[in-house]
């Protein structure tokens, strides 16, 4: 069988490259996957093996415009990266850098798959059930439409049936009130388009129903998603580091500490958002997955994982072979008038 | 001095009327605040003073659409409250029961501030900093402008300078990154509108640096508000819950519990949403402050204490004088073509 090559950003995130390096221990031992390490070689030679590193100088820092950086950095480990995916050098590409960069460069370099309007991005959300709930868009697209909503849905609901084996995932959209009479202009619209669709469509839900985990696929516009997964990170970060204070604030509290550490870790394990390993950018002519800048080696390597599984599955095509059938395209006002 | 009446609602909330007969107990020992209970007469009997009480004989449960509850229920306690404000009977209306229903009877009863175009409900939200941020709108309305964005603004200034002492509130657009060319048609344009207006204006923030408390107030469109409102609070009880159970996994993590419990409570006591008792309805003809469904005694005073203070600050006739002398009003495009 033909090894999966991915190709991984060894210069993105904030422990770059220390935790590519790290994950690269257990990653070239991968018998189905083949790694080419994306970033200056100068860095990376004596800790990755010569031949698997693809020498790209530059970095494209967080705070660079992501504009800004694909006019000017055609020589960044992302460039470089969306570029091999574009010739076919990889089957797909892993960051931790920029994601608004990333997902620039993908939209730009790499086109749509057939028959989507609009990409997104997707995450994997931890909820109390214990499952995960896929949330898109939280890519920060804000001039959607109520077919693209439609669209988000029918992606997250093919990725998720090929990745999790759920061949009936059930489909949410974001909203203010259950009732199809409460929301946007957008969510509504887009409740009558899902409603007469073939999707699992369970209905709207609300803010504080994500995580419940009631729907496998929730969506929503990018500025909502881009805003809700911030609040969630900063408010489990600020959490963690509540707990952390009230340990170190006294010899009785340490002690606690010490004795209900181990379970507290593993309960907050569970909701481990590392477990996929980042972000999807779905409905580009690629695999691009996003992980976050403070991505450990185990989140890297989740990451590699999850896109080679992609990959193998052929999400992308069972996306756009859904989509080209897809017999609403052409019933949605929405679609004629764009 | 004369004594601010305030009427509270005896029927709403999950808890009621327990919580308002306890909250009761101290309220009705206030020197400068008169309530009146308004509920099920025969619920409150004995418990309460009879002089004190206006009966209401029926509830709006949270379930009801408002729009309903709005044309079935005029005697209920959240009718008779709204009403009891439009005849200048009571200062200010307190209730703990369906947000959506008081939203609607005091927009429909009460009618709108002078030059207020659409009136939003505010909340103080808890941060790392130990200071609160305003945030609105999180009641759930949709079709807001850019212009109605600013007059958020505004509102929320003029509301945190009487409330708090602070004479220069920061003022924030939540988007999704700071630079003015970052969001959604909607907050670019807010963007340049409040740049150009006497607002303290420090730019967009991210959905992150919501807990960092970086502004006092922070406007949104009513949809992006209440669904992180929404978010936020029901990650943080998913987190007690997740820290209770740990504490009950086994005896090791008991006796650590027991250590550490009076700190963690210390420590998220910080966190408290209950210390201003509820959301403000701002730009209405009157004072209605809506609490948590959830509400303790503790909170209902509190939201009693904001109430009366708010009457007292006369926060409603300095937003009517701001927004009457609004140079901005009419340089507005969005102004004119609504």
């Amino acid at each position: 069988m033909k090894k999966i090559i991915i190709g991984l950003d060894a210069m993105g995130g904030d422990n770059a490259p220390q935790m590519v390096i790290e994950a690269s221990k257990s990653l070239l031992l991968e018998k189905d996957i083949d790694i080419l390490f994306i970033g200056d070689r100068e860095k990376l030679t004596g800790h990755l093996p010569e031949d698997k590193i693809v020498h790209a100088p530059s970095v494209i820092s967080c705070s660079e415009l992501p504009e800004d950086a694909f006019r000017k950095k055609k020589d960044s480990s992302i460039a470089i990266g969306t570029m091999l995916q574009k010739e076919g050098k990889i089957d797909a590409f892993v960051s931790a850098g920029s994601t608004g960069a990333c997902v620039m460069f993908s939209l730009l370099t790499l086109g749509r798959l057939k028959g989507v309007r609009r990409p997104a991005l997707g995450i994997f959300f931890p909820t109390k059930s214990g499952n995960f709930t896929f949330i898109l868009d939280v890519g920060a697209v804000t001039l959607v439409k109520p077919y693209d909503l439609y669209q988000f849905g029918v992606m997250g609901a093919k990725c998720i049936e090929k990745l999790t084996g759920n061949n009936n995932p059930k489909v949410a959209i974001l909203s203010v009130g259950e009732e199809s009479v409460k929301g946007s202009p957008l969510t509504k619209e887009a409740f009558d388009i899902m409603k007469k669709s073939k999707l699992n469509f369970i209905g709207n839900i609300e803010g504080h129903q994500i995580i419940e985990g009631i729907s496998d696929v929730v969506v929503c516009d990018g500025m909502v998603g881009n805003i809700l997964l911030k609040l969630a990170e900063s408010v489990l970060s600020t959490f963690k580091d509540v707990i952390k204070k009230t340990i170190d604030s006294s010899i009785w509290a340490k002690m606690g500490g010490a004795l209900i550490a181990g379970a507290l870790r593993r309960e907050f394990g569970k909701f481990n958002y590392e477990q996929y390993g980042g972000a999807f950018l779905l409905g580009v002519k690629g695999v691009t997955i996003i992980s976050h800048g403070r991505s450990s080696a185990e989140a890297i390597k989740s990451a590699v994982h999850t896109a080679a599984s992609y990959v193998k599955e052929g999400v992308n095509e069972y996306i756009e072979e859904t989509l080209i059938k897809d017999e609403n395209v052409d019933q949605s006002p929405d679609s004629l008038s764009n």
